[in-house]
């Protein structure tokens, strides 16, 4: 008799990225010398003793020796709640029980930059990054399902600033691919279920229930209402949108960079009217790509920015300069595009 | 003292969009025999007699004189409800009395095709091309709101099939640019007051707060979870999602049409190897293009099926002809994409 069907779930979701991960390393092994022939690599899981980086710690420990990988574990305490030690000192106790070496559990500063949820997510992910260097690791698997997938996607419908937005996490990200995320493509439901069938005691982190986090109140009350309205397919839904939107947002800049130099004038200066003849969305990454280049932060430049800036284009009727964040001005100069930092 | 606010708004808004239809007129009317100079132009609102509608259709009986334009309404009879043809009767005489002229009552049948939302507004549009062509109306306003932009928006979200479905309605569709949407960036409130403050009845059409259909779930129970969960600005955000979904899903296919010829060899076949090398967003887009000039119809060719063709090209590992809609097969032959109707 073979496993719960749960457990087979995401033992394959985690030997298929362990091929990717082992795959990417053998192409690599001969440039990088990072990588040492012979060592047998380390695949670390962030877990923060819930269901579903449980269930990820779980596979992992079942599938790396197979395929002779060496499987550890990161927990992150972000000391938010009392008694946080204590629970990160009890999932490294899990954690080892799992047979998985090395484990080890980091205690973080949450700052308060861009909220709560950004200053804990930056925190955690500077410790991993931090754990992947000092163990020399080949990849950190994260333990995020379709369902999270699904809420990353509303909460950039939520933004309205576009594609980009709306295509949630990737299966790869980070530095040269080292996080990995097996469970997108499964449900919150079997993660928890494999916990269950094992017998492994998980953790539920109030923070996910409490109402004033906007991700919980989506979770518990703005999706469960969409599925209502939509039908049972909604999360499924959000997940392939996810994945369709990223491709096209990916398209899309691959053409805004290709074209970048044949709008720019000697000096590199944007040409209007090779500009206005462009398709709107490649004009608005060109201008986007621009007030970057030219110092603007990313984060702080919205939809409505690049709208303005877009206006001394296709709306011209000798409007002044235009003020960006990061103090980027652009302006519109004997039909060049002046955009520079004051 | 000015009108109220949101009469001052829906004028606005109905002014600017008879200027844009005069303007494309003029360009057109050295081109076009059928516009003939000196006559005035009719525009025609559709108007079911809703808070949207009316709105509508008195801010076009207000605007349209100014600018020597005939203004006129239609009102389609569904025939779903008992005493449907009194309430266009009724309706009717509200449109006359505000001076539109021609106003008429048009009924019509409607079928089941495609479930009764799709069915009701396929009979509409054609009732409403009818009445255009009839009338040689210049175009056709239509009430849609902002509001009716989000649930649109998330409506194609439910679907799942990527950036095309994320962007709602536009502003012009139809027939050379028939159909307006002069409201598709006011909220439903400001037409709702502006019926109000200007004492003109509206009926409440009993199909919008009736929880059978997928749109008033949306609207009663989705939408405002959703902004409970995420904030007020969720209607602004997935109007402007719209707007930005439409320039992408225009850009890439745009791309689409301008790289196929190079993908294909002399006998108009795609080479497997030049698909290789395209981005996803544009190879999809490319396929989904060759599997519907071969017979599949578009409206039943969903991202799953052109998800399984792009497989033949990612991931050929000798797998046989894949079964479309519309009796289409697309098989891999000799490095080549053989895609026809059986």
């Amino acid at each position: 008799m073979g496993p719960h069907p749960a457990v087979a779930a995401i033992r394959l979701a985690v030997r298929r990225v362990l091929h990717d991960v082992l795959t990417d390393r053998a192409d690599n092994s001969s440039a990088v010398s990072s990588v040492r022939a012979g060592e047998p690599p380390l695949v670390l899981v962030a877990c923060s003793g819930g269901a579903d980086s449980m269930a990820l710690a779980s596979a992992l420990a079942f599938e790396a020796p197979k395929l002779s990988v060496r499987a550890g574990a990161v927990t992150v305490d972000h000391g938010l709640q009392a008694g946080s030690a204590l629970r990160a000192a009890e999932v490294v106790t899990r954690l080892r029980a799992m047979r998985l070496d090395p484990v080890e559990s980091v205690a973080v500063t949450v700052g308060r930059e861009g909220g709560p949820e950004a200053a804990a997510r930056d925190a955690r992910y500077a410790a991993l990054d931090a754990a992947a260097e000092r163990h020399r690791a080949a990849a950190v698997l994260l333990g995020h399902t379709r369902d999270d997938q699904a809420e990353t996607v509303l909460l950039g419908l939520a933004r309205g600033s576009g594609t980009r937005s709306l295509s949630g996490m990737a299966a790869v990200s980070g530095t040269s691919g080292r996080y990995r995320r097996p469970f997108l493509q499964l449900d919150r439901q079997t993660a928890r279920k494999a916990c269950l069938v094992q017998s492994i005691p998980v953790w539920d982190d109030p923070h996910n229930t409490d109402p004033a986090y906007t991700r919980s109140r989506l979770r518990h009350e703005g999706l469960p209402a969409l599925e209502k309205a939509l039908g049972k397919g909604v999360v499924e839904a959000l997940a392939r949108t996810a994945q369709l939107s990223r491709d096209d947002a990916d398209a899309l800049d691959t053409w805004a960079a290709n074209v970048e130099e044949s709008v720019q004038d000697d000096s590199g200066q944007l040409r209007c009217a090779k500009l206005y003849v462009l398709p709107p969305a490649v004009r608005r990454r060109v201008l986007r790509r621009a007030v970057i280049a030219a110092g603007a932060p990313a984060g702080s430049l919205f939809a409505r920015h690049i709208e303005e800036v877009d206006r001394l284009i296709t709306g011209w009727r000798g409007q002044g300069a235009i003020n960006l964040p990061g103090r980027v001005e652009a302006r519109r100069q004997g039909g060049r595009l002046v955009i520079r930092q004051g």
